[in-house]
């Protein structure tokens, strides 16, 4: 794949995922660096997101977890609407935190639960 | 539910997961502490494998990626497996890895792969 | 042991940790998800805190420790206050953030202590 | 306190924790890097362990939760080991293991468990 | 080395390090703590930093990577401007960032790349 | 840069952090999975080691910090060869790792410390 086109399937995953706000957010990255945006999009989406085998919704339990078990709770807030955006339900949600709370231990799992209910509140 | 219904569905759950094998070895934990045995069975597999809401291969998606993330690959072998045998294809397997090496860095994406060809090879 | 008592033991030992005040914030939780909050109660205290061999006081150690070195400092603010109120004096803590100190590095060990300072302020 | 004391209490607290073959080991490090030896003598051991306001045992219940915590395996075994030796019993090392289980996860904790067993066998 | 020396050895490295102001807002801790704020001058400036081997430059190099892999934001933001402050251009700042990111994943190095953007806005 | 750029620039930096042995090892990844070799190669060496800004053997230093810290101790060995070949010396290497004592805490330092004097004895 041509980079031109890694950047393009970029864009096109960020479009399903966040919505115009988010990404216009995210895009002040490009002030930084416009190197580092660059790979965030074409690498961290366009290879990433965009490949096949698995659904936006498979991705982003992989996400929410990989980021409730770092800690990365910034990002998970935004990752949980993008899962809402994508399809998975409030209570598949809920139940990927709790299946993470025998795996990283209640701390993490409490507060990404508590920021659920923040997005969850936000959605009604 | 009461506890001998969890105890059991955890056992349950660990049959689905686990091949014989596995599972004799697991209940080396019951000589060590057996409190800590019962743990195990009845909140870790009990309570969280035998939920609803995602099924179990959704559950070694999340494993999977916990796992990953924090670097647990003892335990990695064993869950490999485990989503193998409960209807992961290889295929996803990998997508999972691959996923996660843009979220934890290619460190332990790396080792994880690594780890995933062992247990391929021994699925042949 | 029933699970209505694991319930009952977990919710007498987080009265022993937790003022009225803290407590009726953490059950926010059962709103977004009662199974989380009975799951929190009845294995986080109820089948932890509420065992024999190490008293609250040691329990608390081993929680600001796990805490410190996992980064957690929203939930070691409630710990810190409850390691006062089962009986750890001011002391004691600052002698556990100084021990771990070499155990996480300096980052996370002055983080904590900063979050101490404030806690024992309130407490004065 | 003078260096050569820090040294010499560091010295001291090691005596008290380990045995004589592991000191012997430990001092392996002393041929790659010198000053790094005289640190770890000095700042990890006369800093820290030689302190007064906790004793050596409460000193391994910190060890032992900060090393399942961030997952040290290979340091857990040598201070398992510590741990009996400053009087702490099986019982309450196994507690300490399982208290954990909620704070950091089931991987750990179990990886943990099953060092903590074969260490006990060796003190049969 | 005697300790008073390690004491004045740390402080003049905070000196080349840190502004007044800062300096002044560290000191906070000698109140908690007058032991720890003794500990964070002598073992973590005056032994680390005043050591030869390696520039105060090619320190914050590994200080940033550190801060970044282990998710310590609030000591990246100090860090940062001390960066800035030894001689690292906002080029080679921006550059340890994206090559963490392969090595740590995004989600940290994005939060890190925000965070080093508000520290160079504060020094135009 | 096209991708088939980004793949000989990362594999031109392979060659010169890498022995060719190392480097066969590595390829083993190609069996198990080309796409992810692919990234490996043209993300993780072409994108990240190829970019300038910053020397290999700072680049080394970066990756020596981020594998300690984040205890990926297998890693860490093949960077320590890395880190000699592209130019470190011992004591630069050693410095790294007494610097990170204080960020991460003794029980990587240490095991970091370890390892490395099993490579300079290779190196011998």
């Amino acid at each position: 794949m041509e980079n031109n086109k890694r950047y393009e399937s970029g864009l096109k995953a960020m479009e399903e995922l966040f919505s115009q706000d988010v990404r216009t957010g995210m895009e002040g990255m490009k002030k930084i660096s416009p190197d580092f945006w660059e790979m965030i999009v074409s690498f961290g989406f366009g290879d990433l997101y965009a490949r096949k085998s698995l659904s936006l919704s498979q991705r982003e339990i992989i996400t929410l977890t990989t980021l409730i078990t770092q800690g990365a709770f910034d990002q998970l807030k935004v990752h949980l609407q993008a899962a809402l955006n994508v399809g998975l339900s409030k209570e598949e949600i809920i139940e990927v935190i709790i299946h993470c709370a025998g795996y990283v231990g209640f701390p993490k799992a409490v507060q990404a639960m508590g920021i659920a209910g923040e997005i969850f509140d936000k959605n009604e």
